[in-house]
């Protein structure tokens, strides 16, 4: 089936907000081995909504479109969708209900009688998390679905009533996702073209920041040999079926039984909130310090007044002295401490902008190490979150037996208080 | 001038990366008064382009394309611009020159020749920050300017090649936004009704999560003044011009001369890293500690076993616990303190997914507030940052003058240490 997009609203065109349902959908169709051939963005105005119906129905056999299903004037989606099938719409009185019923006691606004209007011929699919119905019509050949542009809305509905009408690709293709952490691409793909791909399989690459995803479609029967392959012929990089680094590292503790705490200066907490981003962190994440501050930096960590006057707060003495006095005033297993220039100020001519240090204490992996990450504020930030958890990811993995032996005999009875 | 845009590649149809360009060259044209008026995603695949570019340049006065440019086999705009014109490409020297200019000394890959490829009476434009020449071609009488996807490069080549194209225009429109936080978008739609707005100014909203703003199109003389009145009827709730709250907050303590701290549970880190978001925050940001675990909470910020038996973390009493002991740990003028529940997992009947308690301390700000936020755990954690960081910035606004009284007769030759 060949399926195209049309995405409805002046604030996508303008920029205001990112398109984040096209980017959704894609990942969602793409899963089901289907995709997306096309998208036209258009403007909430009657006349593009129809021409770009009247285009996508003429050439697609699915056409998903989000955005316009508002109860406001400017939601115009269902006008340009009669305009371009030639219908006029009617009233649905059950859809009517279900907005009722949302409301309960509270008045309803007359303009969400808009919501209740189904195209002749057309149906009004039940959304059970807001009040604006998906909306279907055939034009032609090509089947139209209308969802509502709220993201969460747009995923119930796309789960409830477009997913299962999706038919089952011929090739029953499957996909898997293997991701590296701050390993460069080229490097990757060095890597894996040396294991001698099968010819039958796709291979598709992303870069996302510090991650590098590879995707492998193919049947399953080829692809999961071959993704073992990979996994084997890079034990230690790949992330092991974890969505992000801060999944892995925090799964990687769990299973080693060890808390982890955090010392950050220039990436201010981004470490800790990448680490609780994840559910259930609180098993292995004790807590950070954010020593953005000098003074902190001493009151909290302990670091000497001589380490920053000596060496600056950019040093590899200040971060091991940090990781040092987390590992301590936090109580936990290991600690790692970030310090260094995010900019776009502070850079000199031995310690330019993107300088950081690390440091890491505890669980065997006591370590230091500078880096240069290129870029601005905001990369040199979520580069330096990637560099201070991969060390414990893959630490942790390698070291989590020693230390259970260790640990039985040498910490028995030992508490770390409530968590 | 009629502008629409093409974007081409397979990972923004996938999903794999957001398509950053188009949301940031609908910003800049919009800054310019002029829009897009609708955007084509297609594949990497020449018919797929040739086709798309012969729709658009059936219509628009200017197309702007983004994409496909790079070295690789799977770069095609150039071909697809050839065959949609109906012209062969030829090798251009000049281009070709300043690509082995950039390599220098190292070898070049012979793929890059396909950037030195020119459309047959078109032209490439310099680029100075990378390989990729911009590609310029008048089909019919609309003009095409490919840029490449990488976005650093694609603004530097707008900034130099596309804009001083563009025609000034006639009606000299200006664009304000006003920015406000935490009110919802009915309340605030309200209260600017009620200011009887001249006929002559486009008023547009737009929601974007937490914080939401007015933006204001028409000539200068209009909106100007009533920008003044809109600041004038919500004199603390609008952000001073400032786009995001964090640097409203650390704007607002610059100016007051006090320093902030943070002590964060269920946001783990995320008002510190949103804080040191804003370069130059060490001014006014101090540091934070990120309390995930109650043991952090009891040793690093004296919050006592009795109130987490008691109350419990998520409490008025740990939040002002914690907001007190965080204002001394880390010696701040004002601290503020966040414990709660951010689900999925974790609530109960009386503290369901989305309770977050909040305290402040120190400044003329101590208070508590209980926030009950829906959404997911993502909606939770930024909801509850813009909860945390927005009485901060109304309340220095509102007692600077007072506090800075304050501290010159009682607080002379304090020092807080080097930050």
């Amino acid at each position: 089936v060949r399926i195209e997009g049309l995405t409805i609203g002046d604030e996508l065109l303008d920029g205001a907000v990112p398109d984040g349902n096209a980017a959704w959908l894609g990942r969602a169709l793409d899963a089901l081995d289907h995709s997306v051939s096309a998208r036209l963005t258009v403007r909430d105005d009657i006349d593009a909504i129809a021409d770009a119906l009247r285009t996508i129905t003429a050439r697609a056999d699915l056409c998903i479109v989000t955005g316009g299903l508002g109860p406001t004037d400017d939601d115009l989606t269902v006008d340009g969708l009669c305009r371009a099938a030639g219908v006029d719409f009617e009233f649905d009185a059950a859809a009517w209900a279900r907005i009722e019923a949302r409301y309960g006691d509270r008045a309803i606004p007359v303009s969400n009688r808009r919501q209740a209007r189904r195209p002749v011929g057309g149906a009004l699919l039940v959304n059970e998390v807001g009040t604006a119905s998906a909306v279907e019509l055939t034009i032609g050949t090509c089947h139209v679905i209308c969802l509502p542009g709220v993201p969460r809305e747009a995923r119930w509905l796309f789960e409830r009533h477009v997913a299962p009408q999706l038919p089952t690709p011929a090739n029953a293709n499957q996909l898997r996702i293997i991701r590296f952490a701050l390993i460069g691409e080229s490097t990757l793909a060095e890597r894996i073209e040396a294991l001698d791909l099968p010819t039958d399989v796709d291979v598709g690459w992303r870069a996302c920041g510090p991650v590098n995803e590879i995707k492998l479609r193919g049947l399953a029967a080829v692809i999961d040999p071959l993704a073992d392959r990979i996994r084997a012929a890079l034990p230690t990089d790949h992330l092991g079926g974890h969505p992000t680094l801060a999944h892995a590292t925090i799964a990687a503790a769990c299973k080693a039984g060890l808390t982890v705490g955090t010392a950050e200066s220039c990436t201010g907490g981004l470490v800790g909130a990448a680490l609780t981003d994840v559910p259930g962190a609180s098993v292995a994440f004790a807590g950070g310090i954010i020593s953005y501050a000098n003074a902190v930096k001493m009151r909290q960590l302990g670091v000497s007044e001589s380490i920053l006057k000596t060496h600056g707060a950019v040093s590899e003495a200040c971060a091991r002295a940090m990781a040092e006095g987390a590992r301590a005033a936090l109580d936990v297993d290991v600690a790692v401490a970030i310090t260094g220039i995010a900019g776009p100020g502070g850079g000199t001519p031995s310690k330019p902008v993107g300088t950081v240090w690390f440091a890491w204490s505890g669980a065997g992996l006591d370590a230091t190490r500078c880096v240069h990450i290129k870029g601005d504020r905001d990369r040199v930030r979520a580069f330096a979150v990637a560099h201070a958890l991969d060390p414990i990811r893959r630490g942790l993995a390698a070291t989590q037996r020693t230390l259970a032996g260790q640990r039985a005999s040498t910490a028995q009875g030992e508490s770390h208080g409530p968590r």
